[in-house]
């Protein structure tokens, strides 16, 4: 397989997915992981779209260990798209995955309303002149809410998902209130909610969210999911999720 | 201290604070200690509300715990109000606490408008029509929305809170969308959580709000607060709480 110069191969799993990255643009992190493996008990033979691919690193992770039927990779910058296509390649996995190289708030060009049954994604975190911005453009539209801020996240997942459709979403845990503020506003009923924490005495750093479309309301927040145990090394859910 | 045949007094500390409790009303729970330790680093010198006090537990915890003011104890349940009254004067609290025996709804008759410090509230957790409702009529309106919603404690919450006044609360994690939702909507900011879970393997049971009006949007996730250890036994953190 031929990758860039500014390129790298990294290894995802011991069953050999791998993944192609930018050495000095955005990188895939433990948010992927950890929101894969909250996303991977979805309904089998599912139609799945993740919106806002960036490195594909869910869309690839999810062709594994859910059992979903296809999965649509939607990723605005042309260049990262066209990576996501060759970390497919490497993997066998053009049947599987399918990449949109496309804006998230196009997407009705593409696909039918109500046509999908689940829709995961790692959306950018920040919202615009808020933290660090002198980074490169990959990065920038990736972290920053420059193509499509949360609102156009969550609006075009209320008219692509099925009725009772779910969202998948990890997020900061200071966008809560926006998070769901929005979901209530679009009738995507926030059902499940858990916590990561890096230590069990800090405060929460990633919010996993599970929501469906015209759900019931009831939320229940899941058992902490903690990173690092007291003396430094990572939790025995931890090791398990990355295995 | 006179007490009535169906009253019983509970020790709520070390240093002799007690309550008067009905054998079978509503007696307070875990809730409210947590609570009280949650709100006690509120600003010195604050009017405090206390809003739908049953007991009267918060009050008369916040009375030593925090450096506030004055408390006003508002309860809808002239029993309820009389009975916080009678415990009030066991602990020589008199002017300290004042009990207001009103419907929430009516606080505008008592206090003008934005003229309130801080607000704390253990309000019912149920809505109408949802779960057991075979109670004796105290336990009812302590337990279940028959007096006065979240919407109409969050709504009066707004109108008597001075600008950037706090407001403290303890909730059921599975209202936790309802009650985001209805503070953005009446401009009172969700700024710091805390999720209580019985074990590090459970989901929460509780949840702890602080939310401040017209405060600026960032939400923080505090840290996990754990009631039981793997053995069994209280947490420390507990522990030291129930001091």
């Amino acid at each position: 397989m031929k990758i860039k110069e500014e390129e790298r191969i990294d290894d995802l799993d011991n069953e050999g997915l791998k993944i192609i990255q930018k050495k000095n643009g955005f990188c895939f992190g433990m948010d992927s992981i950890l929101l894969s493996n909250f996303a991977k008990g979805m309904k089998k033979n599912s139609i799945l779209l993740d919106l806002g691919s960036g490195t594909g690193i869910l869309s690839i992770l999810l062709s594994k260990k859910s059992e979903c039927k296809k999965i649509y990779a939607v990723e605005i910058q042309q260049e990262m798209a066209e990576m996501i296509n060759r970390s497919i390649k490497m993997n066998h996995l053009e049947e599987k995955i399918c990449v949109i190289n496309e804006d998230i708030r196009n997407l009705l060009t593409h696909f039918e309303k109500q046509s999908v049954d689940v829709i995961v994604t790692n959306p950018p975190y920040k919202k615009i002149k808020t933290g660090i911005v002198n980074e490169n453009k990959n990065k920038l539209v990736s972290r920053h809410e420059i193509e499509g801020n949360l609102e156009d996240f969550i609006n075009i997942t209320y008219q692509l998902l099925k009725d009772h459709g779910e969202l998948y979403m990890v997020h900061r845990p200071e966008r809560l209130a926006d998070i769901i503020e929005l979901l209530r506003r679009y009738k995507i009923e926030p059902k499940n909610i858990r916590f990561v924490y890096p230590r069990i005495n800090r405060g929460s750093n990633l919010v996993l969210i599970r929501a469906v479309k015209n759900g019931k309301e009831f939320l229940k927040i899941e058992e902490p999911l903690i990173i690092y145990k007291e003396n430094g090394e990572y939790t025995e859910e931890l090791i398990e999720i990355y295995k």
